[in-house]
């Protein structure tokens, strides 16, 4: 994707059939078992020997981990520079595969849909699907999901208010 | 909820229609701030003076940080004792309502549905609706996603492979 002339993504830029890469992102182990203690202390996700009993062999990364370094790619790829307000939600989240430790990340993300806010005639919805694929190729990872954006000003100069 | 007569939240247990509470959990305003940094530095996550300019007048959670939030009331309420191995996915979230620094946060989950696993005959599916509240009992998020969990044994004896 070319950047915009103004250098920041708005909501027109999120054409449906547009796509964007993000990442790589290496998952760290300690990063792991952190996130794991704090929010998500099942044995899989914080005790190595007990990982290994488990279905999954080993230590695998929270999915909750994963959607957020999964956001982490996304800010960094385009969002931190976008006229992003937030997301009202999901439509879907699927973990494919487990997340280990020493995986690389990364990110396809595809606008599906594109539609103004008909109550906040400045913003304007994008639906977007995220792939998350490891250092294999493999997709761990598939969400759908709305994005609030501002709309470029110029265009749109009745909706100042 | 009763606790199970072995101590242990098995698949059989969750029967559609059983609700479960979690919480109360308080937002701590360097948590947010910490998440937000490490894994969505959006301005209105990060920055009290641009939250303050942004359409949500102040600093709030990311969405994935309130996911995580509830991950671990619902950890410590009941999944840690139980045969939980996972999840495929969710099949929505809804952020409705900013998180702000300083809210109490408390879950209440109920089961929708709930059908043994085909491919895997050890092991059950169970649907469940999470809803978190506030200190003003307004609904801030709403999930709906699957659980994957191990039958009793003594209930399913072929089922030992």
């Amino acid at each position: 994707m070319t950047q915009p002339e103004d250098g920041i993504w708005c909501w027109e830029d999120f054409v449906p059939g547009s796509v964007r890469t993000a990442g790589p992102m290496r998952v760290d182990r300690d990063e792991v078992l952190e996130f794991g203690r704090r929010f998500d202390p099942q044995p899989f996700h914080v005790d190595e020997a007990a990982a290994r009993e488990s279905p999954f062999g080993g230590l695998i990364a929270s999915g909750w981990h994963t959607c957020a370094m999964t956001m982490r790619m996304m800010c960094d790829a385009f969002l931190l520079q976008s006229t992003s307000v937030g997301s009202p939600g999901l439509e879907k989240i699927e973990w494919l595969l487990p997340v280990r430790p020493g995986d690389d990340l990364h990110l396809r993300h595809e606008v599906l849909e594109s539609r103004p806010m008909a109550s906040r005639p400045r913003l304007g919805l994008v639906l977007s699907r995220w792939e998350v694929f490891n250092q294999r190729d493999e997709c761990v990872m598939r969400m759908v999901g709305w994005g609030m954006f501002r709309r470029r000003r110029s265009e749109n100069p009745s909706a100042s208010a």
